[in-house]
């Protein structure tokens, strides 16, 4: 087996986490399960009985098969073939901001998959109630974002929206706090109250924030750093914004 | 101009702020700054005008250099020719294990170097003592963790020890706690005691902390999620930990 014929509404991901949460979550989304023959594990053998159980298709491959066509990635002998995740329209933000205790995580034009990735792998594990980024010029649903976000991109609503500064004033007029992250931010970000409504804004990897979105963040927070280094890696920094909104609202959970 | 020349004991490296990073801490060690001819920006200028006072010799290339030799890769326009980085030897822990104030990442088995070039950055960031790994089945100090640590590569020792675990019992011995970051930890993150001399131990990313470092460390940490993952990012869960090291002792910066 050279190649995975798939339709133009498939794609392939690879890795034993990935795999195991898409069948879990999405199974009808499903076409096929790909493992290495060769490979015997544990988390193998349970992804196969978790393949068997949903009757997904199960395809035994050789390791070339991996080695050929995915020869510089982490595949762990696994993959699977599946519909491409669609994101959600706005119609989910309105119903989001109709709820109690918001908490929302909006990239603003981040463009790279591993940090897209490991963002949304931090919204799931914080529960998030969405990530929200802008349709141009930045990184959607890729199945390196699936990958590298180790499942949480099937549990986690990504809503794409037109005009990222709007819809930011839109959450804020909910009664959303929205923090801006910005390493000249006025407020250190264990300062910043985080209880309630909240929203967590993270910039691009090059640039940070835009000058636009910045303004139309409630306030600007930064993280204070003893070392001599600017900024740390985006999806770090969102990380550790994340986990504080938790640390000040552990009744919530 | 196809290919730069290089010796065996040199490397390219990527990035505006890397380059700026390693020029600016390390200038002797600089052979090259090679620049898009057709890039103009304020940082570009800056770097320029950066090289031109340390007299490091500029090339100009076409922006058809960078899209040959760097196809798939967020160069920037920028490269450096550069001495390769050298780690550290097991004599500078000894030094650092006789100072006060104590604060050390230890990475076991860490393989990805998007990851370790991330956990570099966050310590520059937190101003740790210097990052500890493994001689085997680890990445060290590749040319893409340079270019993904954005310059903090250049300003942490990066040790190379030959037995991780006779290393951390070392440390232990010399009055540091050593937290291990193991999902299944008895201790949340924020109620372990960090103040004094600490070290951060964070495990591989697709097995974590192996069984016999857990065991070698004072206590094992989680992270407390509330949502349904298991695991966060290794980056994401050194950078959330170094800092709740910073909130803890505070006074100290």
């Amino acid at each position: 087996m050279k190649e995975i014929k798939k339709d133009s509404n498939q794609e392939i991901i690879l890795g034993i986490n990935p795999a195991k949460e898409i069948i879990r979550l999405r199974p009808h989304t499903v076409k096929q399960l790909i493992i290495n023959i060769d490979k015997s594990s544990r988390r193998i053998n349970e992804l196969n009985l978790l393949a068997e159980s949903m009757s997904i298709q199960i395809s035994e491959v050789e390791k070339s098969f991996f080695s050929q066509n995915y020869p510089n990635e982490n595949h762990q002998g696994v993959a699977v073939l599946c519909n491409k995740r669609s994101h959600e329209s706005e119609d989910l933000l309105d119903n989001i901001l109709n709820q109690e205790n918001i908490f929302l995580l909006i990239l603003d034009h981040m463009t790279d998959p591993h940090n897209v990735g490991a963002c949304m792998r931090s919204a799931a594990a914080a529960e998030v109630d969405a990530i929200v980024v802008p349709k141009d010029r930045s990184c959607h649903l890729t199945p390196t974002v699936r990958k590298i976000s180790s499942g949480a991109s099937e549990l986690i609503p990504f809503i794409v929206v037109t005009n990222l500064s709007r819809s930011i004033r839109k959450i804020s007029s909910a009664g959303v706090k929205v923090y801006g992250a910005k390493s000249d931010g006025t407020i250190k970000h264990t300062d910043a109250d985080m209880r309630g409504n909240v929203a967590i804004v993270i910039g691009s990897e090059d640039k940070g924030l835009k000058e636009l979105t910045a303004k139309t963040c409630n306030a600007l927070i930064s993280i204070e750093m003893p070392g001599n280094i600017d900024s740390l890696n985006a999806s770090v920094t969102a990380g550790i914004i994340l986990f504080e909104y938790l640390r000040q609202n552990k009744h919530a959970f």
